[in-house]
C-alpha cells in the first residue's frame, strides 16, 4: 500500500480520500490558502465543512504551510484544485516531487491561450520542470463528491498521456465501491468533463422555463424540453471532441452522457440555468448563485474565443452549434431564453 | 389541411391529438374496443380520463363501432394502440384504408418470431394487404404524453422504410411546439425506442437500492450509481442496434439517450426497478404495479429469446451486455439485485 497525499481539500478532494482509504493507502489531505478553515476543521475533528459529513480521524489533514512535511516519502499525489489553481500548483508542487510520481488530477477544464484550446492535464505537464517526468492523469465521470464520500457505487474513469501512469492511478484507486476504468482518449475525455458543465446549465433552462410559465419544479411539462436539451447536447459534444481531436464515441460514455445526466440530477451549473431560464438574466442570475464558482461561465468564453479564432479549425463555428451558440448568447451576452429548438439535430452535426 | 384520424385513444394516442389540431388539421379520435370508457367521457365534454386533462371540443371522438364513419374521407392516420394491438390494428383498418394513406404509428416494441426480431412498422407492413402500398412511419424520442397535451416543447423523431411517407407525415405534424425531426435509419430508431423501455427499468435499480439502504427519494448516495447505469444502457444498445442492422450512432440521439433521461424522470418502468432495487423480487414488484402493462418485461423476454437463439448474429450473447444480462436475471429468472459494475465498460462493448 502507497503513502498519498490529496492537495486540495475541497469537496471532491476531500471525498477521493475515502476510497483510497478503504484500499488501505496512508492519506494525507493538505489544504491550499484557500482552505485553512476546512483544515482548522479538520484538524479539530468536526465534520468537513463542505461536504457536511465527517471523514475518518485515519485521514491526516495538513495545513498549506505544513506542505513539505506532507509531501514527504510520498508515493503518489492527487490534486484537488480548481483549474484556476493549476498553475499555482506546479510552482508549489514541484520542489518536493520525486521524478516519475504519479499524478492525478481531480480539476477539468479547458483553457485558451490565444492560439489554442488546452486540456488541463497538457497545461499542468508544460508548468512542471521537464526533469520530474510527470504525465498528469486525469479523471471523469458521473461522481457527486458527497456520494462518494458515503461510499456509494461510483463509475469514474482515468486517462492519460502515458498509459503507465493511468494504470498506476487505476490500480491504486480502484475499489469495491469506486469503479475505475481507464480511457486513452485523453483530449476526447477531458474536452468531455469540461463541456458537461457549460451543457448543464443549458440544460437547466427548461426547468427555469417551466417554473417561469407557473409550473412547480418536477412537475409535469418540463422533461420532454429538457430530455430533447440533453440529446441536443450529446451531438454538439461529439462534433466538437471531434474538432478538437478527440474520439467522439468518448462522448456517450461515463465523461459526458453519464456525468451530464448527475450533473443535470442537481448541482450548482444546473441552478445557475434554472435562474436563467426563470428570465432573471445574466447578472441577476449570478447575484442568485451567492459567488458560487460558475466554471460554465469560463467554458463558455473559453469556447466562444476558440470557436471564433479557429473557425472550428476551418469546419465549424459556434452558428452550428445552436445549444452552444445560445448558452453564450444567454450567459455572456445577456439576451433572453428562447430555445431555437427547430435548428437542432442538423445533418452537419455529425463528427 | 388534412383530414386526420388517430386510432387508439390512450394517453400518446390522444396527446398527439393536440399538435395536429394546432396546425389546423381536422382531428378525429377513435377509440379501440378498450377504449370504451375513455371516449364515453370524451363525448360527454369530460376530461380525459387517463390523462387527466381536458381535451379541446373540436377534437372528435368516435367508438370503435363507428369505426368506417370515423375513417371516411381520411387523408393521413395515426395509430396509437399498444404493441399487441398491432395485428389487430391491421385486419380492422384495412378494408376501410385509401392505398398510399401516410400512416404514423406510436406504438414502441420488438417482436421475436422464433427465427428473427422484428420493428414493429415491418410487422405492420407485412400484416396489411400489400395493394395498400402503405409504409408505416414510426416515432421515437423523450414525448411524455402528459407534456404535449400541455403543448410543451417536445422534440420527436419519425422514421420509415418509405422518405416519403416519413416526409408527409413530419410535415403534417411539426408545428410550433411540436418539433418534428426525420431519420433515414429506420431499425436503428425502432430498436432504440424498445431497449429504453428495458434500460428504464434497470436504471431504476439505483433508486431502489438507495432506499433499501434508509435513503430517501432523491436524496444524495444514488445519482452516482444511476448515471453509471445511464452510460453503460448507451454503451449497450450501440452495440445490440449495431448487431441488428442500425446505425449505432442513433442510440446517442433522441431515440435512446434523449429518451431514456425522461423515462427516468418518473414513468412506470423506473418505479417498476425500482420496486425492483428495493429488494421485493419480481413477483412483489409486479403486485405493487397494480396491473399496470410493463412493456419492459416483453421487450426482456424478447432479447433474451433472439440473443439466445442467435448468438446475437454470432457475435454476441447476452453475457457480453452485462447490464441486459442482470435485468433479465432479475426480472425474468428472479434473481436478487446485485448491479455488476466491476463488468461494464469493457473492450468489446464498441459497434
Amino acid at each position: 500500500m502507497a503513502r498519498i497525499a490529496i492537495v486540495g481539500a475541497g469537496m471532491m478532494g476531500s471525498a477521493l480520500a475515502l476510497p483510497l482509504l478503504d484500499r488501505g493507502h496512508e492519506v494525507r489531505l493538505v489544504g491550499t490558502e484557500l482552505d485553512d478553515a476546512l483544515i482548522s476543521a479538520l484538524k479539530s475533528g468536526a465534520d468537513h465543512p463542505t461536504l457536511r459529513y465527517p471523514l475518518p480521524a485515519t485521514i491526516t489533514p495538513f495545513f498549506r504551510t505544513e506542505l513539505e512535511q506532507a509531501l514527504h516519502g510520498v508515493e503518489a499525489l492527487a490534486l484537488g484544485v480548481s483549474s484556476a489553481g493549476v498553475r499555482w500548483a506546479a510552482r508549489a508542487l514541484s520542489a518536493h516531487l520525486k521524478p516519475g510520481v504519479p499524478l492525478l488530477m481531480v480539476s477539468k477544464g479547458l483553457l485558451w491561450d490565444g492560439s489554442e484550446l488546452a486540456i488541463l492535464p497538457d497545461v499542468l505537464r508544460r508548468e512542471l520542470p521537464p526533469e520530474l517526468a510527470v504525465d498528469p492523469v486525469a479523471v471523469a465521470g458521473p461522481c457527486i463528491a458527497g456520494e462518494l464520500a458515503r461510499r456509494v457505487d461510483t463509475c469514474v474513469v482515468l486517462t492519460s498521456r502515458s498509459a503507465a501512469s493511468c494504470l498506476a492511478w487505476a490500480d491504486l484507486a480502484r475499489g469495491s465501491y469506486y469503479h475505475v476504468f481507464t480511457s486513452a482518449d485523453v483530449v476526447g475525455t477531458e474536452v468531455c468533463a469540461a463541456l458537461k458543465n457549460a451543457y448543464a446549465m443549458g440544460i437547466g433552462f427548461a426547468a427555469g422555463i417551466h417554473e417561469k410559465n407557473g409550473g412547480s419544479a418536477g412537475s409535469i411539462a418540463m422533461h420532454n424540453g429538457e430530455a430533447a436539451l440533453y440529446a441536443q447536447a450529446i451531438r454538439e459534444a461529439e462534433v466538437l471532441v471531434a474538432t478538437l481531436g478527440g474520439d467522439p464515441h468518448t462522448v456517450s460514455g461515463l465523461a459526458f452522457a453519464g456525468d451530464l445526466n448527475v450533473t443535470c440530477n442537481g448541482g450548482r451549473t444546473g441552478r445557475f440555468g434554472r435562474f436563467l431560464g426563470q428570465g432573471l438574466g445574466r447578472a441577476g442570475a449570478i447575484e442568485r448563485m451567492n459567488g458560487a464558482t460558475l466554471e460554465c461561465l469560463e467554458i463558455l468564453d473559453t469556447l466562444r474565443s476558440g470557436l471564433s479564432a479557429h473557425g472550428g479549425a476551418g469546419r465549424f463555428t459556434r452558428r452550428d452549434f445552436p445549444l452552444l451558440d445560445h448558452m453564450i448568447e444567454v450567459a455572456l451576452e445577456d439576451k433572453p431564453v428562447a430555445i431555437p429548438y427547430q435548428r437542432f439535430f442538423r445533418a452537419p452535426l455529425r463528427p
